[in-house]
């Protein structure tokens, strides 16, 4: 499986990796590695078990560099930028954890998923024990400012999570709900992890909500483009199974738009496969065709594209530096990577 | 069911209500119930629907009424002790959420679990959300000291979690294995709860010290006795039927003792109903002459008594108030509540 998502616009002429940014903070990058091993660690042995299991797996770990980033940015000269970054990576754990309970999912990363090891008991309970070392690494920084945004997104993304259970199963999502879902559940901590580096630094409030912003959009297109990668991703790229949203029948931007532009025949398909009787063999093939016909794919990308565009306009204010650079990179990785 | 728990000593003569502590706590209690109210609200409708079906189910706010007598005892005079009380009482809320996930509990407080009403994955989130609104509360209150206290505690109660999944089925557990997890699932929270008034008040390390003993012992104390009610106490009082415990074949300290106490015939009794087979009908009688023969419940009473015991000494240093004496008169409700 892996079809071509074809995009009608040029693409613009950048290098698209992240190397530029991982270069730049890769000596701090190798404080929080090792600040997450340690932190990881307990008496119970299956915590760092299966912690472990996950955080050795090969995550990008581009939230906690994206933490790095924003101190750098901001002129931060501290070295609490490292503990939040590990705080912020424990959250994200702790959600895939949580998520993978929630959605009943069998693969994260390629693996099996915790909870088919372990069981779901352990996967909530690991979890809420990486919540907990998260928050103790926030107080030993000691910002409150920091510790306020962090436990805003906290909450923020568990309620993001309840949302979706509600609108999981409805084919009738609009693409305002979807949005909403995809700002609180993964954009939140990528806008948190950009804001906490000035904000511990103690940089007026533009350059906050600047970091912020950048975060948010830059989280809302990474969503965006792992949503279009399931139907045309390859599974190296993904740590996934091609078709796992749908087979899953997770109701994502793509089946959002093609739902819409789509005729009664085509939508019940799409409630038939996605919410009522669950995807038969050749309904993957039959929801691409759909997908392509109506551009619902491509759409999803440009969609992407837009929000990339909004994370670099963002940083607009900042004058220009080696990670001001790097930071407008990631974006075009993060939308790039489709391709 | 139900039956008398004999215990040889003479009871002590005093009265054993937790009137004088809720009288004294009253008209913050009132300013807490609304915080809680005010703080599970969420546009996310099924938030407040999953966490009022726990909240407003009449659990005693044992631990937020500690968190104001904390405060009482230690001259605290800012508003803070209310906000922490409230964060309190939602840590405790998300824990017992994502415990009926992990136990796969039918009932809790009388009610149905939230697990059946709505779902795992509706508990697993709605937990993470309070927790979430926990901490925000305790940012808000910005003593960087409580928020090290209720962050380990946080965590700790994880672990404890976690140590007990792999304590849960095994009928050799020692005692000291056992209270270790009482410690950190039930107990920690009561010490944080007692702890944090003094930290904001700025009071003495060892007045910090000591009602963190009052809280720990009194937390160990509360669980034991919970542990002996399962096997002898009213449903009412209970909120859950009788026997519970060992329907769900839970090793709690009644079983440790009995198990030390009894014969192979015994022993191969309490690993087919623990463990291996589940129980049957006839079962729990047969439990309730072992545990009586043994008198592994009478000891277990004997136990809490202790740990009341030294909640109530390490109350010493503190001058006679009214609220000092409101805290030893819970000490003796907490113990005495199984007559």
């Amino acid at each position: 499986m892996g079809v071509v998502l074809p995009l009608d616009e040029p693409r613009p002429e950048r290098s698209s990796g992240i190397e530029k940014l991982s270069g730049l903070v890769a000596a701090n990058m190798q404080r929080v590695n090792a600040l997450i091993l340690s932190r990881v660690g307990s008496d119970v042995e299956m915590i760092p078990e299966v912690a472990n299991h996950l955080i050795s797996s090969g995550g990008k770990r581009i939230r906690p560099m994206l933490t790095l980033a924003g101190g750098m940015l901001s002129d931060y000269e501290g070295d609490g930028d490292v503990k939040l970054a590990a705080a912020v990576e424990f959250m994200h754990t702790a959600t895939l954890l949580h998520d993978d309970v929630v959605d009943e999912s069998d693969m994260r990363r390629g693996k099996n998923a915790a909870r088919l090891v372990w069981g779901n008991a352990a996967s909530v309970l690991v979890g809420d024990f990486l919540l907990g070392q998260a928050f103790k690494m926030m107080v030993e920084v000691g910002s409150l400012e920091s510790l306020d945004i962090l436990a805003t997104a906290a909450a923020v993304i568990a309620e993001g999570e309840v949302l979706q259970l509600s609108t999981a199963k409805n084919t009738a999502t609009s693409e305002d709900d979807y949005l909403a879902v995809v700002r609180a559940k993964t954009a939140e901590l990528f806008a948190a992890a950009c804001e906490v580096g000035p904000a511990m630094a103690g940089r007026p409030k533009a350059e906050r909500a600047a970091c912020r912003s950048y975060g948010m959009n830059l989280g809302i297109a990474f969503q965006l483009i792992d949503d279009a990668l399931d139907y045309g991703g390859s599974e190296a790229k993904l740590g996934k199974k091609v078709g796992d949203d749908f087979r899953e029948g997770k109701i994502t931007l793509p089946i959002v738009l093609a739902f819409r532009r789509g005729d009664d025949e085509e939508r019940a398909f799409w409630t038939r496969a996605l919410v009522e009787g669950g995807a038969v063999d050749g309904d993957l093939e039959r929801a691409l065709q759909i997908l392509t016909h109506h551009e619902a794919l491509r759409d999803t990308l440009l969609r992407a594209r837009h929000y990339g565009s909004m994370a670099r306009d963002a940083l607009g204010l900042f004058p220009p530096s080696p990670i001001k650079a790097a930071l407008l990179e990631t974006v075009d990785f993060v939308v790039e990577r489709a391709h």
